[in-house]
């Protein structure tokens, strides 16, 4: 990274201000914590990122409408967990209003700036009782240590929790960006990942804020993809409160946001159902940007490709067919292919290369411990394909398509 | 099917005046039959389609080129299943050259009247003497009987060989088409399937037969997806010589076209790797026929929805869910979904259905037997989607996703 961040303990929590509280209400069969909130401070901006699909959820609309409506400002996001709240019709938004009112009352804010995420189980209702019976402990347990809580409260079928904080001195003032996410199915994000948050203690203009938001997002979560299917729920919100930070820090400040929005959604990557390493596809010399991305994003998404990785088969054919197949314009008489440190394909040809030392740097990467951090972990495989000399550049996240997946999506009922 | 065609035995060579063969010439190391030649009578017109990837082989080029060059006149093609020639550099181009030339010297054609398809390895050239000392063998094996024997030497992965042939009277005169095609992994074809072969024994002019023929794929081969992957291959070819055809009898031809399209992509998506049973997913009521067969298309290649049907789950909230992320405008709230006799969504909401009666109906198509023929197979899986009231209709068709399709393609290398 070339920027002033660094990592430091926590998550949403970390910047000045934030509160946030995760409880077990009962939502979920299985016992596991499933109500969630974040409380920004006074006078927070806050900044959304939303699903495109057509069909999306209750609380989606609701956030989106209160967004616009308030042009940017909110204070707390309740998160329940258990039921997706997707496909539930009239009831879904009585129900979303009604939780967010009842949060409201509680925190002594008005109702419009309470948001409400769901995810869990599509095409069923909330159980209101229970949500509602939680709220008072949840709120009694908001603390500004609350976001490891929190973290936990909005996971579903994720294996691990997603959190980070960084922390930069910008103009001789401390600034903390937090994060938190879930996601592990139903991830091809086109706006935001299944679930993002983010907090910031610097105060920035509520415009500016959604423009950051945005292209960190396109760079991060609208960037990986363990099964191609975008979900009901996508959503990322992220608040930004605190002392005004002057223009001249803004770049570094969004470079932090981009930072903490690129290490949730690897984690997300890597967690994908049943994935045994994170994949991470660079594609350079593009004719601009926006097309890397997508040709980055189309291998990362090729089940032949997932396939040959978690078989360890340094399948660069594979590759550079998923490549060739992505909408964008290049040359394939001078693509050039690296997997890690091996160069398979020069000028759009194989080149002899070591095929069992390819194949070992796949399964080392299989077997590599997942790191976490800000780096990059060593259970990260490596695809960079050089498509000619083009300044467009884009990475993309997966992870590999192994027979877990099939059994956990063809055994579990959604 | 409300046109006058019929199924009859055979396939390419079910036309009148059309020749085959297909041999095993050593160019595969399993020692299955591997080259094969199909021959069009005299002043036969020709139309193609193929893929739209950039990373497209040789062959693809050269088939096209030629079509391109002729306004659509060709008489034989020569399939090699050994080796894809594609990422082959000039090499692959001058190979191709070489083998149409070898062909054409012995069929006493000019060369450019000679097509050549490849499939097989991505990367690997043709062994050219192989390739070459087989085309005496070939030659002497072409007969009107050959049909059966092509069709078998033009599989690579493909379990089951896949023909057909249908029959109509037209103006008091006997009419044929017949097919064949190969493919079963890196199926998602855009232009064409993997290889499609299609004959006709009737008369029409080269630009209404290629405007009829790309119809015919775009509401088959371009209509099916196993795995999301498009091929460096695809290609169809389709020839059809003989007595001119009156033009009042033109759109049953194409009806006749389409329907012998329609069998050989069902019987791909059937073929797919790992696959337990076909799903075909039918949209009405959207605002286009381009719109339907998006959308369609869109949920028949759902990971997901893949995996609740290998799963035997009639997991609607998937279905609804791939539909609103296909780029398509329609009303989430007044969608109705039925699997197979059962209707499990009306007016965008889930109904109380008897959720095990439609697990086992998945369970009972994914146990039948695949029967082949025009109609739809007992292994049929039936998804009707209806959006609303617009006119737009259109079909997909895909196959199931299995921890069977996960370990072909991760441990096999192409």
């Amino acid at each position: 990274m070339t920027h002033p961040w660094h990592p430091i303990p926590g998550g949403v929590t970390a910047p000045e201000g934030f509160l946030a509280a995760g409880i077990t209400a009962g939502l979920k069969a299985s016992g596991r914590p499933d109500l969630s909130l974040l409380l920004a401070p006074e006078g927070a901006v806050c900044a959304g990122t939303f699903t495109t699909s057509l069909v999306r959820a209750a609380c989606v609309d609701l956030c989106a409408e209160r967004l616009a409506a308030s042009g940017g400002h909110a204070r707390a996001v309740l998160t329940n967990s258990g039921q997706a709240n997707a496909c539930t019709g009239e009831r879904g938004l009585v129900d979303s209003v009604r939780a967010t009112r009842a949060a409201a009352e509680r925190l002594g804010l008005a109702e419009e700036e309470v948001l409400i995420c769901s995810t869990g189980v599509i095409g069923v209702p909330i159980p209101m009782d229970t949500l509602l019976a939680g709220l008072d402990p949840l709120l009694a347990a908001l603390t500004a240590e609350g976001g490891a809580a929190a973290a936990a409260a909005i996971l579903t079928t994720d294996l691990t929790d997603k959190q980070i904080a960084l922390e930069a001195q910008l103009g001789g003032r401390r600034v903390r960006i937090g994060g938190m996410a879930k996601g592990s199915g139903m991830i091809h994000p086109d706006m935001a990942t299944m679930l993002g948050y983010l907090s910031c203690d610097a105060g920035v203009p509520a415009e500016l804020w959604q423009a950051m938001v945005r292209r960190a997002v396109d760079q991060s979560f609208n960037a990986i993809t363990v099964d191609g299917d975008t979900s009901t729920n996508d959503t990322c919100l992220a608040f930004a409160a605190g002392e005004p930070l002057p223009s001249e820090h803004w770049d570094a400040l969004e470079a932090g946001l981009t930072a903490v929005s690129q290490h949730l959604a690897r984690a997300i990557a890597r967690d994908g159902e049943g994935a045994t390493c994170l994949i991470e596809v660079q594609v350079e010399g593009a004719p601009d940007a926006a097309g890397a991305r997508a040709i980055a994003r189309t291998v990362c998404g090729s089940s032949l490709v997932k396939c040959a990785v978690h078989g360890r088969d340094p399948n660069w054919g594979r590759i550079v067919a998923a490549a060739g197949r992505a909408g964008v314009a290049f040359d394939p008489e001078v693509v050039a292919l690296w997997l890690g440190p091996h160069q398979l394909m020069e000028a759009g040809q194989p080149l002899a290369f070591d095929r069992p030392a390819a194949s070992r740097y796949l399964r080392e990467r299989a077997a590599g411990a997942y790191l976490g951090g800000c780096g990059e972990g060593g259970d990260t495989v490596l695809i960079r394909l050089v498509l000619g000399s083009g300044t467009g550049r884009g990475r993309a996240w997966g992870c590999d398509l192994s027979d877990q997946y099939v059994r956990i999506n063809a055994d579990y009922t959604t």
